[in-house]
């Protein structure tokens, strides 16, 4: 990252790098063939029912002025419009719920003037739009990237938080509706009388309930017991869309015996209705709006910029990662400028913007596979679930036949010497070689002929809109009820809360699992102070979102956290403290050198598939790849079983897992100091 | 047990030897004081319920001719006789599926019987109750108790199996049933237009679901993280009822809108309701029986008889088992003679009977509390469970203040010595100490008090009846597949089924739990062939109970298995195999003598709060032990961490359990060969 505000030299540095493996880009996608469509179906599923979902809410916020149809279309054009001239091939844009919750408050303004109303809605959010690029242009011109690293954990993991809760608000909320006739109904209709109408909320609460707790189910796949690895992935990976077809298709069972809009379903037009695609037109009503509104619209085109570039940055730090061994180089001021054509784009043809915020969710899933439980029982089973979690789509993974070969034998030999003399050679044991095969080394590849791919993909939804009329409005509801959940494993902020409740003498519990090294370093009383901080501005968070105009001003609040954060909080907490709570989530892993050779050489799929042992040597602890080659008889570890399974064992290119049980208290404050070391 | 048929020999024997202890059988609960309360309510809600669901499960099969008053009333009459003059008070009785199940078969086969009809039929199973009294009475006198052990767990497993899914269909068909009008309603009420009947649907898949989940939930409790100790270990044992009246509320939240009969509620009279009691004029019917129906009841009655004489027996020997440290002698064949006595008088006064089949789940309740995971990484975890597993009401917890102090003492020595040199003095870390109070030897203790007021409260029931008449049905749908699916762990039959479907390359996961000799030292393919017989086995029986009036003999199926594990198993499987695969539950665990003086010497509640460190000494592995009276440094501990902390340093009173992920093929053949050993 720059040091200095130099105008424009973050673009052009930008624009340079990425123009350099910009061939390889589209070559990488093209070799991987068939294979290409994996990750190209994962995000698209990943991407396509939420957008579907926020289509919703916004038909039901703006009274049908904005429905599924424009945020499919908007994530369609950005996704295509990205993938072919964007910088960072990770991104994926959508429409998101920031978005959404400022359309509403635009809406829910625009309709109470009698000078602007619904009929100038789409013209004014143009204006807004315009305003917004023109403050993200400024920020990608000005290096403004740079200063993101002010917005620390503690706000970024408070905003998804607050995400999560307006999730969970938009779930119930569209619960309840399902009990009561909508404003768009009509009130005559014999589904609204109180009987279907009771029946239709019943309804609404088993779809939408089954939804959930199936698809939490299913994220859980991998470590289910039952179904082979090739099923297991399979669910845990397209489960959810998959899970929407069925309870979609559950939800026609009782066809015969109710009237036809029970259970409710999609609201969204076909695209060739009258009125669908009317809003392209947009531009011509612009100059119809009151120069006041026009000038007022800098307001929300301020917080909407907020919005982007603090999720567009954050989620490009995350993608940035050492442990995604990415490498080509990174591209935040040129992806913000083209951002801000993008929404400029998006407002002129009268369609809600797209931003990077989903990439966040991706990114979530692949740092998710990189993580691994470590204890002596568990040592096999993590080797395979380790290597299952790697296997979602977003993950290439590699091998190097002869150098495994090497892994393989040693450790078989390590596993027999460890175990008990008796060690089994029945068929009811698992099979040692079977585990060690799965255990690859893994890469995050970037292309962008998947991301093209899923953007055409989208852009079919859009004229697939019959078929996804049939989908349950409840459904969608279980979905935002699953997105609320799903999103926080993971968040410290969350972790923090469960800690808050736990049961003093199951602590210990939470060393067992992944942990931040607050728990160990930072004793409870600071960390429920902490905790309950970041709860209560939570809290405000959530209700100024819920002020009829000024919750307009939400993103403000997010904002207030970098002076909070940099000069109220040190009053109260010691810094050491302060560190270990606030720390960036990848500061947890020790940096290793960006330009590996090793890495380098090896840029393809295609020559991934060969690479040298010793790449392989370097993935794994020195410990056990020294005895691996030298195939020595092992007795130093024979002696210390519990030592040679530790988790540096299945250490993957320097992520370091704390032992759990044990307390590092000399080495916690050591972490998180390298928060902006050397990543451009 | 006896060796040889001498009739009336068992009876006498179990009557003098129980005379012995009347007194100290009713002293030691006086003696509880108010502690005994939490047995008290334990029992009630563990019978009470189950008693509610299978009189509603009659009142449909009978057409109203039986009713959840009358098992009520059963439950408490029987309940109340066995707590004053019963022999083993451990044994609680009350109205179970068997019965219900026979009860179906019988009313079906009457109603189609013109000589015999709806008015005869209670007067028809008098007489079968009168037989099957008469042949509980011959088996009772003949000791015939000697030959339960032929029953394997081969034929106990397969029973529980076909009880839980004997429940599970009931959950599904009362579930279907309440879309439906039932048999007894008006078809031009409101409730059951086809809005109202849907809605009525839907809303009965919320509440049972409702329950279902929160309920399997609930008996989570105690490894929960959250709440304090207390709490967890109250939402573990009265979670389930407690859900019954939250489910309960739950149902009335939306009655302003919805017609009074939605949901449906219990079906059951009031006691004080017109005919609800006319049952006990039932014997000046019997004389109008015809002669052949008279001679016919013999059928069922066997049949019943065999179910009794089954449960029973396999119930006195679970409890029985060494684990529970019973001081006081069986009563295994007195307790058959008093239940055919309790079987005529139900019959003659027109009611169901009841029979000890309850006991075999709050058994297997108790037993689960002596089961712990033992892993390393989980030593601490293990600790404090094990001990919240003990806690449940039916078993007390025993101190010996000066033993234990010394066990904490070597204990916490242990551990900083085992942990690594830079152990935690933080707070966020748990107790060490604390956790060790909580691990203390339990007893289950033999007193008749809890279970006399216990069959009081069941009585109560009755007069509560209004109350009870709360219930959704819906939420009784849900208890029934929570019994279904809270029956299957611990049964090896439903666990080597999920075997089957374990992905090979995951089955050494069983390992790592509580698993069967037989995973170690059995083939899969064995496993297997073995499995798959048994199912076959089980569809053959349940299939069996749809047939309208055959049905009726499907405990001769469960009878054949005898036969068929003798002469015709053997015939495939290696004898050693169907040893591990067919191995009794309490056979896994080494024998102890029976006449223990140290147990013998501490009989009392107040007695056992002050027992001798010699006892203490008893209870843990010699090895821990000694270091623990000794205080010798534990350099040899200290070297071999994961020995110290063994699963035998959680063995309590000679529960092994084997190490996960170690196989022991050389000792697994051992198990299983003193089933019949000196228990008597």
């Amino acid at each position: 990252m720059e040091e200095a505000f130099v105008p424009f030299r973050g673009i052009r540095n930008d624009i340079e790098r990425r123009l350099l493996c910009y061939k390889q880009d589209w070559a990488g996608g093209f070799r991987a063939g068939f294979r290409i469509l994996a990750p190209t179906t994962y995000i698209f599923f990943a991407s396509a029912i939420p957008v579907i979902s926020f289509g919703e809410q916004l038909e039901r916020n703006t009274d049908g002025v904005l429905t599924a149809v424009q945020t499919l279309a908007s994530t369609a054009v950005c996704g295509i419009i990205h993938s072919i001239i964007g910088g960072q091939p990770l991104l994926i844009l959508g429409v998101a719920e920031p978005t959404v919750i400022m359309y509403t408050f635009m809406f829910n303004f625009a309709v109470q003037r009698p000078d602007l109303g619904r009929e100038l809605f789409l013209a004014w959010t143009a204006w807004v739009c315009v305003w917004t690029a023109a403050l993200l242009f400024l920020l990608a011109i000005l290096g403004a990237c740079s200063i993101i690293n002010r917005f620390t954990r503690l706000a970024g993991e408070l905003f998804g938080m607050l995400i999560a809760m307006l999730f969970m608000q938009q779930a119930i909320k569209g619960l309840v509706e399902e009990f009561r006739i909508p404003n768009s109904g009509n009130p005559s209709l014999l589904e609204f009388l109180p009987s279907w109408r009771f029946a239709n909320g019943m309804f609404a609460l088993v779809l939408s309930f089954g939804l959930l707790l199936t698809a939490l189910q299913s994220r859980k796949a991998r470590s289910w017991r039952y179904g082979s690895g090739s099923v297991r992935s399979f669910v845990a990976d397209y489960g959810v869309p998959l899970l929407v077809v069925v309870w979609t298709a559950i939800s026609y069972i009782p066809s015969q015996t109710v009237p036809k809009g029970i259970p409710r379903r999609l609201l969204s037009p076909n695209p060739w209705s009258h009125g669908a695609f009317q809003n392209w037109s947009v531009v011509k009503d612009m100059m119809s709006v009151p120069y006041l509104y026009i000038i007022g619209a800098l307001i929300p085109a301020t917080m909407i910029a907020v919005l982007y570039y603090f999720d567009h940055s954050v989620a490009s730090q995350l993608a940035q990662q050492k442990e995604f061994n990415l490498r080509k180089p990174p591209s935040f001021h040129y992806d913000l400028l083209l951002l801000g054509f993008l929404t400029l784009m998006c407002g002129l043809i009268g369609i809600p913007p797209s931003n990077g915020l989903l990439r966040n969710r991706l990114v979530a899933v692949a740092r998710e596979s990189f993580r691994m439980n470590s204890s002596l029982g568990q040592l096999y089973g993590n080797m395979e679930e380790a290597y299952q979690q790697m296997q979602t789509p977003l993950i290439y993974q590699e091998s190097s036949q002869r150098g495994l070969n090497r892994l393989k034998e040693s450790t078989v030999q390590l596993a027999s010497e460890a175990g008990p003399p008796d060690a089994p050679t029945d068929e009811t044991v698992f099979d040692v070689e079977k585990e060690i095969d799965d255990l690859l080394p893994v890469e995050v590849k970037e292309q962008r002929l998947s991301n093209l791919l899923q953007a055409v993909m989208v852009a079919g939804c859009v004229a697939a809109m019959p078929a996804l009329r049939m989908i349950p409005t409840s459904v969608l509801w279980g979905y935002f009820a699953f997105m609320a959940i799903e999103s926080l494993p993971g968040n410290q902020f969350w972790e923090r809360i469960l800690l808050l409740f736990t049961a003093p003498s199951r602590r210990y519990k939470v060393l067992e699992g992944n942990h931040g090294a607050f728990v160990e370093t930072v004793s409870f009383k600071t960390i429920a102070r902490f905790t309950i901080f970041q709860t209560v501005y939570l809290l405000l968070c959530f209700g100024i979102t819920w002020v009829p105009t000024a919750g307009v001003l939400f993103p403000l609040l997010i904002m207030l956290l970098v002076p909070v954060r940099q000069y109220v909080l040190p009053k109260f907490f010691k810094a050491v403290h302060l560190q270990d709570l606030d720390a960036a989530d990848y500061e947890e892993a020790p940096p290793i050198p960006f330009n590996n050779p090793m890495e380098v050489e090896a840029e393809f799929l295609d020559a991934m598939m060969t690479r040298s042992r010793g790449e392989i040597k370097h993935v794994y602890s020195p410990k056990l790849t020294s005895s691996s080659t030298t195939n020595t008889p092992v007795e130093d570890v024979s002696r210390f079983p519990e030592k040679a399974y530790s988790p540096r064992f299945i250490q993957l290119r320097g992520i370091a897992t704390t032992p759990p049980g044990y307390t590092t208290n000399g080495q916690g404050s050591n972490v998180g100091t390298s928060r902006s070391g050397g990543e451009e």
